[in-house]
């Protein structure tokens, strides 16, 4: 099978994890979110509903794969290291509240390869690190020093390669394509699951022999009343007039993502609505202007709220944007830094993040949303599709 | 918007939960499964990336929901309490290192409401309670004490209602309509990705007039060597000639599931094949006559095991199968009881659980399985389908 980048890549992803390690004083970190997984090693299948990991040590050149027996043969596919990097765990240790795999862990890696009294870092704030994993870990290495990771792999994956940006890019057009679709079948009286449908046939049809993956976060679609709960999933309830849908969607590549927003409105739009518009439209041109490698990310938090009050409304402080790459269920973001007026990260050539200031008040919503590559000049649009309301 | 269930159903499943926490000493509960957070209150949205639950306490009738600030208008729509019982945090918790939303909560909700020295139970091996939550929670209620609580709300949804088996039937109906969407597209040369693309749009249109949900695991439908490697997720390869492919798919509705695989062989199966057909197919009979109130789940894995053995097939202690019913990415189980033969959990009438018995050899795998209610004579499958290897 192939791999989704060269191996040199992935060694060289994995030597500068090792020098941020070193720097930190971090002998082993245990990378257990699939995101990061899939970055060092290559490795992907939907296994991380499992204890899995791969981990990252200063006295071996190749990473460590483990989870559980059953899903050796799929590291063996995706991985590429090999057999003797692959370490699998006991069927009985699946969900089973007696055994736990990292009581495993401890002894067949850990002991066996003298780490028991080591640094050892885990990614303590991440979906696929119970707090039963970590006192498991902690309890059977009773000599080990352990700290946090703070998203050290997160962070070493901030800036993209060329390869990394091609695939976003891939994504990209497979978003501009779904929204193509949701114009072409989202009108008045038509259920929602039925755009639904259309959606996730687009996207996983993909583009030009470019087939899609599924996306980490599934299709929002709320419309009226309801956009102001952005978070709530789609029902069989047909579309009305009169009412604001925005389409919160991603393209997905190689796991690579590309999420966009917008907001299609069935009927004629209040001023108020055409006012939020033309708002956000003014404000995400603010925010890009300060987009460019040197600025912070608060910059362009600064930017996009000050024209955001100029109009009257006012985010309550909420982020306006997150970065983006490989990711898994349940989010496509890296968890990194956010963009928000409290964040002061610079700002790289190579970065990459949704920049998506909606709006969300109490009966309506709005969102009109981009995926932004930071370039050597500025910034440029991950994605190709009018940036405006639409209207039908 | 209707609730799933009548307001009834949830107080009945809270004092339930309630209950139990009483025989266990338990005072508050704090339950983060997405799965759980429904079953108690209706909570229903993509929202678990963020940190949330819902917190059941011996001293308030009602459970109460947090979330984050943008999420609660989705709790207002979604959940059988009123406002009183929605609490969120401020937005500058969301995924900051430097300030964690159970610090939020120890202070606004636990001091506020003097269980700051209570016995606390969490879910401690769920992906929605990370290391971090843990360990912000209890270094802020330093005077609390902490337990597990094994999966205590998981295991009070292991017998379902009539409403919820009425729901699984209709994921049963959706499951089998995917079935026979797959057998109509798929055949030699078809890339899978277009198979797939079909698979989503069928589960999503649903059936009669039920529009499905998404599922808690995408597709997984490997093939030939591949089908060794369970869960790997698929690509645009095109099926080939003389190969299996097991088709794992579960219609869902209203998030509860009703998963099935059958195997699909394109070209002439060796005899070899055949021969695991006829063995997975008396052994899930001999499983299947095990199922009934009274009997243990060890007994269901020992039959269908010894049928395994007499045709050489040592499935080396692996589960074969688990509960199901409400639930969330990345899994579709329930997570409590496992047929296997070292559970002896005792089957009661309403208890639903996917039976699975795959076989996955070095180069070739194969899966039939079935969605299974106990009844009060025995069981039957929640799903109508031909129970057989499809050769096409």
């Amino acid at each position: 099978m192939k791999l989704a980048f060269p191996k040199a890549e992935y060694v060289k992803r994995v030597k500068k994890v090792q020098r941020e390690m070193r720097r930190k004083g971090i002998d082993v970190l245990i990378a257990t979110d699939p995101g990061n997984m899939n970055w060092l090693t290559g490795y992907d299948g939907w296994s991380f509903y499992v204890h899995q990991g791969v981990i990252v040590s200063l006295d071996e050149e190749e990473p460590i794969w483990f989870g559980r027996h059953m899903d050796k043969s799929a590291a063996l596919l995706r991985c590429y290291m090999k057999d003797d990097k692959l370490i699998a765990y006991p069927e009985e240790y699946v969900q089973n509240l007696d055994k736990h795999p990292m009581e495993w862990l401890a002894k067949n890696i850990f002991f066996a390869r003298g780490w028991h009294d080591a640094t050892i870092a885990t990614e303590m704030d991440n979906y696929y690190y119970s707090a039963q994993a970590h006192l498991s870990l902690v309890s059977n290495l009773w000599k080990a020093r352990f700290v946090d990771s703070q998203n050290l792999v997160n962070w070493a994956r901030c800036i993209k390669s060329d390869k990394e940006i091609e695939y976003m890019k891939i994504a990209g057009r497979i978003t501009s394509k779904i929204h193509q679709r949701i114009l072409d079948v989202a009108r008045v009286g038509i259920p929602k699951s039925f755009v639904v449908a259309q959606i996730y046939e687009t996207a996983i049809e993909g583009v030009d022999g470019y087939s899609g993956d599924y996306p980490s976060i599934v299709p929002l679609l709320p419309s009226g009343k309801e956009a102001s709960a952005s978070h709530i999933t789609w029902d069989n309830k047909p579309f009305k007039a009169n009412e604001g849908t925005f389409f919160e969607v991603s393209g997905c590549y190689k796991r690579y993502h590309c999420p966009m927003s917008r907001t299609l409105y069935m009927g004629k739009p209040s001023q108020r609505f055409l006012n939020a518009e033309k708002a956000l439209l003014e404000a995400i041109d603010a925010g890009l202007e300060q987009a460019k490698p040197g600025n912070k990310t608060s910059d362009i938090a600064k930017a996009l709220d000050k024209v955001m009050l100029k109009y009257g409304i006012d985010r309550h402080g909420a982020r306006c944007g997150y970065p983006i790459g490989v990711s898994y269920p349940p989010d496509w973001g890296e968890r990194t830094f956010s963009i928000r007026a409290s964040d002061d990260t610079i700002l790289k050539s190579g970065m990459t993040f949704h920049f998506m200031p909606g709006i969300w008040q109490d009966d309506w919503g709005i969102e009109i949303t981009e995926s932004i590559l930071i370039n050597d000049d500025g910034c440029e649009s991950l994605c190709d599709y009018p940036r405006k309301l639409f209207i039908k």
